[in-house]
């Protein structure tokens, strides 16, 4: 499908070739991504993202073990397909377990159910929640 | 607002005072929060939605403090106001510090863009990322 | 809050107020509720949404008491505050009942929660399922 | 795609698989659909699932002719593909009539629209729709 | 997919047929696009869609390269493929440049990462920006 | 409500004032808005925030009375009241005139109710709309 073509390493520009050079050599391998071959076409928007990208899901005060089910949980929430399938290959990659990947659906479904009933009921937000 | 009165103690039926109490008890507090009181018109969805609860956010495989950042998320992407704050005191009174609530903020705004994105590109499933 | 003032009957002009002595007559009250009193800005719009709503929400193959369910349904799934609650009271004086409320809530809430098992699952569509 | 595979009856665990016994005789058929094969790689998620829709989508003070027309509704708002299909599905074998399914989809075309514009707007809620 | 078939002119009934002639003579093309050929099962639907469309995406105080941008940006966040794919072809037809679209992209993703920011901090409205 | 205190000027740190300092500079005013004040509470999100807001919403290729529209339209979807209420008025700001909001309203809600019409049929997207 897609709106764009994805640009091959050959019809990418000088600035977004750069872009798929740095993210080779940060994550070792040969492999671009779909997303960033998409994103090649607006180079100023492709490099503002992977640098943007590469702070926020660095180590932190949260693991990167936090950071990913994070990061499905509002892809799911949104209904992104392609995010949804990078940060769940990306997560079992940096160690999910079958295990967690089960509780981490569950977690979702139940947040997902309690916002509906919560947005149906309207429910007033008690006063100790606030900040 | 509230499309519902919420029920005090005194209103409450006999099946969602139980749940009530049981929360008290659960939760060692004298407090129940809002959600439930407005659930307690449908003593069933309200048992329901309480024993699943404790079942999907108990310490397992993933660490309260993975599964609340988790409902934040949901709960954000899906809008639900009450939701956010009740899960955000949750995970401030489990032990979530500044730093790592700004590393949340953070991980849900970048999966926000990068969903906007790959959704108005309809950027294809790589291979690599599929079951 | 709002971001435009809502319109008394005097500070509507003529195309307006034609529509809401419309929704009187047809409503057989006097009360304009503010959604139209705020939409009244921009007269074509308000006309044009009053009038398509007429013929949308009369009863016909689905009876209203579907109907106003299904609009409680979308409203809270897109989080609109002010649909959930005007609907929610439109179904109540169309005779739904509290029984029916929580049965309608609970239909919403397991809705909300495959919805997201099934979008993190990216579940393909059976072949049956297809037309 | 799936970001699992779907388990067939042999791949299923024990648990899992009384589910999917269940389901057929439930449902009187032998077809298993995709979604609970997906969720088989969490049998506690997958019965726990499964009890809950059969209670909540049972006949009750609902009509099943308006559940699933909700559960659509719901469905679409949240953009979840396999659900619209598995519920259009669901709700034809119940009975719904093209004439049905067309007033559904104008009804969920009537609040999508009205809920944007009372969001853009910020319209308050009037005194008369709180409880 | 589909949960119905794209009717054939053949298949057709006479109110649907006109209005894919209309289509075809206001758009000046032999075409017909998916959208309205799923719609046809509905005539009344249909027309009501065709003729509202035409309304509100003619030129006026925006200009059509406001409103389609505006398009794009809803059925991005909506999540809305079909949409999308549509009127990012829309848009080129009327004249978007690719440095144009890469700048609309841009604004979305910055939307919707301030959106999730101000929703998961609840921040008040500020007295200024209400009418 | 909010889930943090807004930031005065004294209670800020040095990082977030300095960034107070550059939006007061930026937009001649002495106002800061509640956004930045809650972002305070992380500097380094408030910082690349504010910067990269700067560049997106600069005018370019699409006039700042395109990116402001599009601005409401997705905080409209997305059901943010905070941003739907601070760009409307920056739309007002910058000369939205009260017939462009009203016809950019008319947009919204026109692909408002198209998202979820080819969303709840399923419309394969034609060959001709695919890059």
């Amino acid at each position: 499908m897609a709106t764009v073509r994805l640009l091959t390493d050959e019809e990418a520009g000088a600035e977004a070739l750069a872009v798929f050079d740095d993210i080779r050599a940060k994550r070792q391998t040969d492999y671009v991504n779909n997303f960033w071959r998409a994103l090649a076409h607006d180079p100023a928007t492709l490099k503002a993202t992977w640098e943007r990208a590469q702070v926020v899901m660095a180590p932190g005060a949260l693991d990167p073990l936090v950071k990913e089910p994070v990061y499905i949980a509002v892809s799911t929430a949104n209904g992104c397909d392609y995010c949804v399938h990078s940060h769940t290959a990306s997560a079992r990659a940096k160690g999910m377990t079958p295990t967690q990947y089960g509780e981490l659906l569950a977690v979702i479904a139940m947040a997902a159910q309690t916002n509906v009933l919560a947005t149906a009921l309207s429910v007033p937000v008690d006063d100790r929640f606030k900040a």
